[in-house]
């Protein structure tokens, strides 16, 4: 009889005590893996009112039980609570690091503590080690991971990380990033340079027969879905640049416009046209959607890097985005953030920072992100951030299920949580209707939910082209040996859902903040208050929410105490 | 410069005039073919108050343009006001026939008038040839088609539609049919007894690249399909029985249970296991979803037929339902309505026409329907029509958005309307929730609207589960050289829908009608009424309708006068 099991690494960096730990199958079961799991583990480490900087906030990583095995399922998640935001946030990354956290026989680590001085953990299967990283602090991640790889796949900060700008990313594999949040900066305040990991073991699968088939569906619908194959694998996520621009729907000058005139470089066809490009792909991906240009051995920027140090500061010079996307990662930036603060400055102070993103890591006031600098100067109305957390390049205003989505995202302005993208841009799974707000309330609950559970598994959001819970449900029984149907998976996505949000209301971040910025109620294309009202509202009665806190009700059907 | 062309053929069955007029662009690009162009031809031919057996009443039979050159596009449509409902009414079959009428080249034929004495009308290409089907009247669907096939594809009534069953198909190929609301009546009330056609000219495409390359994505889509190809494809519409009746929304009893505990024998399992099966299809089809037992050379019952002569009469006996489908089949009736109406006799009355379904033909109450039968003994609240016109086997009681979809389809109670047995049974192209109202409105509009796009295509509505109106427009723009994108064919759609709905409104049937038989409001597993009222006014605004009729503003928005 095979048993859903699940080991947990405890490090504790002050002690430099090390514990591996078993995971009761319960939480496994209601919560899978992945986001789910941190979650979980993270809500039960802490009280809410934590510093996020402080020695006593854990950062925990998690895979899931597709990690290593599925395609595109080489993935892994870390949870902690953001300094940037104050909110519980998970970020998610690919590359090779969670799948050898996953060989090397670990659902999750917890790391604890602070170590007295600069240490990287290396971990090959059972053995763990502190390092010393004196030598290493204050090198960027390039150069950090060339150092530290032939001991496995490298997790490791930049300057940014070690100097506490409030959007620090964690960086793996050199060019993939735990990016949103301020993670990095969690990792820097403990003096942790890295963690490398090695795994040799492929993890056991309950039912072997029945995974593989679910895994044959699967690459099927990968191949056969247009927007993965004709899309993603030719362009990379820059595809969605001229439909972006098209809808109307791309902020442009810190989103005082919705339409950008001066992107003619921007696009995924100049990119093909113009670049030897070299496809790149996380392990296990049939579709290598990250680009490089390989004439030069450099990555190309993603969408969202495209966009935020683009049409959101106007600028359609595409080696300039290049360069500074190149600077972000070997600094560990999240890009979204370090471009919307750009932006922000650049509207307030006139100076463009696009070419100086080095110095943004010890300037005073861009390093707290764009809304703590709005503040400062009083231009509340400038904010493109919610709860902290900059928006992305869809704008609001032309999505009216996305807009939804990020007003009550967990972790801020993220498009990631219903990535209500799919179906108001790409059609995909069903294209509905993206300047009504009719249904919007009952689809976003019902796509953050799937989200969270995809997010749990894990496996790239971009399955979801192509693929829909019926799937996800037989991959997961399939691995797992417990029955999921559809409505399962929607349920495990609904219950994280409700956690992260009891998480952020106990730490004093309710409906209040389940908000758009000001910029979107105001203009030509402004986004109507009373309709945005009205599907908030909606989305509140379907989540059996009170005034964007969830009933003792609704917590106990989902078994949350 | 290709011209988007139609022609129209125009038969006087009194006069024996035959005319070939053009149709105009404007017209096929407003409402493409096939469901839309039917009913836009049939709308400015008749008053709205028509008696639908009159001499007066046109039969319209249409194709569309990717008929008979895309994968399953061998399908055909009728229109014309409905004996058994009184609304406009579209019908839809597949075969070989819809692929003649095409390749004879013709996109609609407008069949007028009535003929003094039983004919039956010979198509070969341009030529058209009025018969004498005195030998032919009376004889069932297999004896005319055997007779006549050397002509071409055989398109022909049986008994029922000869006798004014109100519920009589139009069979084509033997055993496709148009089936549902009496268009079988209408052609025999013109002493029409069959249609034989052939055709040898494969229509021109605008764009053969373009339309090569979205008929490969179409494909590979298909054959990704979990439903498709490991669904129907091996046990045709029968996979359905198992989770319809799993998912309590299994009609039982005349709709007096949701859940029928005798049917070892209906699921696909237990055909696959018990039959040899031949596996047929429609015209260009690769699933073949249509099942055959091959030892004995008889078709299998599809789902729908199964239901109706199984749990909705308490019968699990499988060879009764494959008996009483072959007796329906030759006799040229709509199994469902066939169906429904000996439950609702069985019911009233303790009697029991499974194995007289021959005798149901000269019954003058049976012929008539169930609606007929239940106003006429004064036992309404046992009706389980909406508009005339029988649900079929998905409870509305368990499928929030089917109900609706029911409530409002413009031909009664019809599954195909929005076929939100897709996203809410199947979990394509999303699962979403049943058992919820939220987002109901928007989603079913959205469905009404593409599924009557995909009808007007035309293509299988199975294609549904693997394709979105993303690539339904690329086949349109292909086949056309009109670009359409996917916006574009959802607002062909929601025009269709509109005109049909004013259509209803013109001749007395409105917003009052749009409801759901009583029984599904009471007993234990009842429908809310509040929840159904608040769907179908947030149906109404969505739609932007007043008590459920289309406001001047939408119609002139629409393009319809």
């Amino acid at each position: 009889m095979f048993g859903w099991t699940g080991k947990l690494l405890r490090i504790n960096l002050s002690t430099k005590n090390v514990k591996v730990e078993s995971i009761p199958e319960n939480v496994l079961q209601d919560y899978i893996g992945g986001r789910g799991l941190g979650v979980k583990l993270y809500y039960d480490s802490v009280a809410p009112d934590i510093d996020p900087l402080s020695e006593e906030n854990p950062l925990i990583f998690t895979v899931g039980p597709l990690t290593g095995t599925a395609p595109m399922s080489g993935r892994h998640v870390a949870v902690s609570k953001s300094p940037l935001t104050g909110t519980i946030l998970d970020s998610n990354s690919g590359g090779e690091w969670g799948k050898e956290m996953k060989y090397a026989g670990y659902d999750a680590i917890i790391v604890e503590g602070k170590a007295e001085n600069p240490v990287y953990i290396r971990i090959n299967n059972e053995k763990v080690e502190f390092e010393s990283a004196e030598a290493l602090w204050g090198k960027d991640v390039e150069y950090t991971t060339r150092k530290l790889e032939r001991f496995g796949s490298v997790a490791t900060i930049g300057a940014a990380g070690e100097k506490g700008v409030l959007y620090a990313a964690i960086m793996n594999d050199l060019t993939h990033a735990l990016g949103r949040g301020g993670l990095g900066t969690v990792m820097g305040s403990k003096n942790l340079k890295a963690i490398v990991i090695k795994g040799s073991n492929k993890p056991p699968i309950a039912a072997p027969n029945r995974y593989k088939d679910a895994m044959m569906d699967m690459v099927k619908l990968l191949e056969a879905s247009p927007p993965i194959n004709k899309g993603l694998r030719v362009f990379g996520t820059a595809m969605l640049y001229d439909i972006v621009n098209y809808l109307d729907v791309m902020p442009t000058n810190n989103f005082n416009d919705v339409h950008y005139n001066g992107g003619e470089q921007l696009s995924g066809d100049y990119i093909v046209e113009h670049y030897e490009l070299r496809h790149e792909g996380c392990w296990g991906c049939p579709i290598k959607c990250k680009k490089w240009d390989a004439k030069r051995n450099i990555e190309l920027p993603e969408y969202e890097t495209i966009w935020a140090f683009g049409p959101n500061i106007e600028n359609g010079d595409y080696e300039k985005i290049v360069n500074a996307n190149i600077r972000c990662n070997r600094n560990g930036l999240d890009t979204i953030t370090t471009g919307a603060t750009i932006a922000m400055w650049r509207e307030l102070k006139g100076e463009n920072y696009l070419e100086q993103v080095d110095e943004i890591i010890t300037h005073e006031e861009l390093k707290l992100g764009s809304m703590r600098i709005a503040k400062k100067y009083n231009a509340v109305e400038k904010r493109t951030d919610i709860k902290g957390l900059e928006l992305p390049g869809y704008d609001p205003r032309g999505l009216y299920g996305q807009a939804l989505s990020y007003a009550t995202s967990n972790r801020g302005g993220c498009h990631l949580r219903a990535y209500m993208v799919a179906p108001e841009i790409i059609g995909k799974p069903k294209l509905i209707h993206r300047l009504s707000p009719e249904g919007k309330a009952g689809l976003v609950v019902i796509f953050q939910n799937l989200n969270a559970a995809i997010d749990s598994l894990i496996l790239c959001k971009f399955t979801g082209f192509a693929m829909t819970e019926v799937e996800y449900a037989k991959l997961l029984s399939g691995a797992t040996g417990v029955e999921y149907r559809a409505e399962d998976v929607l349920r495990v996505g609904e219950r994280i859902y409700n956690l992260e949000r009891l998480f952020n209301v106990q730490a004093g971040i309710g409906g209040n903040e389940d908000t758009l910025p000001e910029k979107t109620f105001a203009g030509s294309h402004a986004l109507s208050r009373d309709i945005f009202n009205e599907m908030l509202e909606q989305y509140y009665e379907f989540r059996e929410w009170k005034n964007g806190v969830p009933t003792e009700e609704k917590l106990k059907k989902l078994g949350i105490n």
